[in-house]
């Protein structure tokens, strides 16, 4: 078997990257080890970015998009018993869309398999040989057993963060976990109110989303080794109407329909490409949820790379695969650090914690955080600096 | 003796406060336990905020300051190699004033006294009395050694972090301390360029200023327990060449005037009023050198203390006095932000060192340290939040 590009993981990242490559003539082949269900079942980010929607746009991955997605004008901060609007659109004139991950992973496999690619659900054994030579490949057993080989001139590690591409080289790693976690829930409750609420209370963060008008996605801070079973619905409830009490609002509560405890951690391996293989999304960083940009630097890195490879494998011109890692890593630092702002204004930081950048939980901590968000909402360039970063930079924007 | 005001220190914030509340017909008297000189001499800091300025124009005390001041458009952002102007005119329509505290104290004095006001140098053993009664009292021995006790119907602590003020009851205290302080020096050497130079380097932080046309002030971040005595001179000019160095720029070199170590700790009493006690500037409030707001905001403290005991003092309402802890608190823990952001940004954190707010010196931070430079110098929204809070935030605006 063989093909241009070789794409581990059929995730936003591997199956974009295989459509943009596609557009501009090149050949590539999707590995995946979950099966097409998992994938689209699979609830992760449900926030798109402003350049994002426009890219999905101009690649023809819209259409349903621009249907069933919720186009939001902005967010609310919640603190000190006040809410806050921070307004996109009156701020830096352009929005976000909410559109579940796995609803972007449907529309591009339909796409793909419209078109005829090839992707492959269910392999296993899966390993990555000879990206420091010019003719590296991919072993993989399919769903009845069968080992295979794909050879290729390239390939792209779209394998998130416990896939097997980053584990091929040694990069370097900048890494913190935080002392918390969210214990996330999907209720089928009609949402309160339009757009999402950031909490912060003094028992924690908590974060008010939805995913359609029929689905509420509430999340709480937990510490982090939080048994989701502890929780009992009755108890998350509770917790949500303290955490995020507003003159009248109230979270319309329903049945439960998901729970789930996620860890928060921020990661960067550098650089992104080793030889032949390139890393992206996931698999090269991790970000905590707070700033909804996980899915997005997927999408972002893909644009950037599937320009790199097209333009290597037609013209020969290396420029793009050789500064693809250093292009894509002003944008990951860009939302690392704005990811860190978030979390880090939000979470009530426990005062045993110590060592944890941002505010740290001891009471001149808590009193800056304050400062902080009363800062943001009251200066113009401060809200206008959130929103920028929140509706996602320019691409090619000077970071 | 007896006088409506006793005001404890001869520093910015008590001289000022002795000048506003004359100027609208209360009495005072300031005692200081230093001579004349030492408090003229005493070189502390020297940028003045715009609203500062306005302040100081709008008393009568502004003539010197408008012809020696230094008016200043902007700053630089020093790292990675680049120099970045931040461009205060642009940004925000107004700058700053470089002119030393010692001057503005210079300026105070000479007004108060040709008004023939009560100022008492050299005063020792002072002792504060009665401030939850109707009728406070300062003791005091003069300079010859002589017992006084002056009565008054408020006493203003003006007399800086080290004095007795804010003994005299149990505010809550929010503190931090930073693991550095700065070297700084002034030198007989004229500056090189008009504005100042904040310089994120490998090595440390470094800040370039100057005090006027002939001499330079400049600053190196060094370990906390730092003898000044084991810097030579050559030793000072060598590190401020590597950490300032960039194109065309080179310090100009002289004879050091002075060198000292300055610790940098961040730090807030709370309430600022005990019954008849008001505290004012650095006896009740802190901030690292990094953000310029320690005189600025002394200044603004008692811009509001003055209104609100002459107001009480001539009607009778209490409703400034009993507010004037809550309206200072804003714009201080706005200063108290915004100067932890600076001295977060901008020094470098040793790896050793942890349980340090904002940046801890692991290899994760420092890289989010310069996706925040970068991010800072290249957003127009950013590189206004930085220019309105450096320049200032208007006196009533809501913080």
């Amino acid at each position: 078997m063989r093909t241009q590009v070789g794409i581990v993981g059929a995730g936003p990242a591997g199956l974009l990257l295989s459509h943009l490559l596609a557009r501009q003539g090149i050949e590539s082949v999707v590995l995946e080890s979950r099966s097409r269900s998992y994938v689209e079942q699979r609830v992760r980010a449900g926030v798109l970015e402003h350049p994002t929607v426009e890219l999905l746009r101009e690649v023809g991955l819209a259409d349903r998009l621009d249907r069933e997605g919720m186009p939001h004008e902005g967010i609310s901060l919640r603190f000190d018993g006040g809410d806050h609007r921070i307004d996109f659109t009156d701020l830096v004139g352009r929005g976000i869309t909410v559109y579940g991950q796995q609803e972007v992973v449907k529309d591009v496999i339909a796409a793909r398999l419209a078109d005829g690619a090839d992707i492959r659900f269910e392999v296993g054994d899966l390993t990555i040989d000879g990206v420091t030579t010019d003719a590296p490949s991919i072993g993989f057993a399919d769903a009845e057993g069968r080992r295979h080989e794909l050879r290729c001139d390239a390939v792209a590690g779209c394998d998130g963060f416990h896939g097997v591409s980053r584990g091929v080289y040694r990069p370097a790693v900048y890494d913190r976990e935080y002392p918390f976690a969210w214990l996330g829930i999907l209720a089928k409750a009609a949402p309160t109110q339009n757009e999402l609420v950031y909490a912060n209370h003094d028992n924690g963060f908590a974060l008010y989303s939805m995913r359609s008008p029929e689905i509420t996605r509430l999340y709480l801070q937990v510490p982090p080794d939080t048994d989701a079973a502890d929780w009992s619905d009755a108890r998350i409830w509770d917790e949500l109407q303290t955490r995020l009490a507003a003159d009248g609002f109230t979270v319309n509560e329903g049945p439960l329909i998901e729970k789930g405890v996620t860890g928060m951690r921020s990661f960067v391996a550098e650089p992104m490409r080793h030889g032949r293989l390139f890393l992206a999304g996931d698999a090269a960083h991790i970000v905590p949820p707070t700033g909804a940009k996980g899915m997005n630097l997927a999408i972002s890195d893909v644009r950037v790379l599937s320009d790199a490879l097209s333009t290597w494998l037609r013209t020969g011109d290396e420029t793009g695969i050789d500064t693809y890692s250093e292009r894509c890593l002003r944008r990951v630092w860009r939302a690392e650090h704005f990811s860190w702002f978030m979390t880090s204004m939000l979470h009530n930081f426990d005062p045993e914690s110590s060592g944890v950048a941002g505010f740290d939980g001891d009471p001149f901590s808590r009193k800056l955080q304050l400062a902080q968000l009363r800062y943001t909402v009251s200066s113009r360039a401060a809200a206008t600096s959130l929103a920028e970063n929140y509706v996602g930079l320019p691409y090619g924007a000077a970071l």
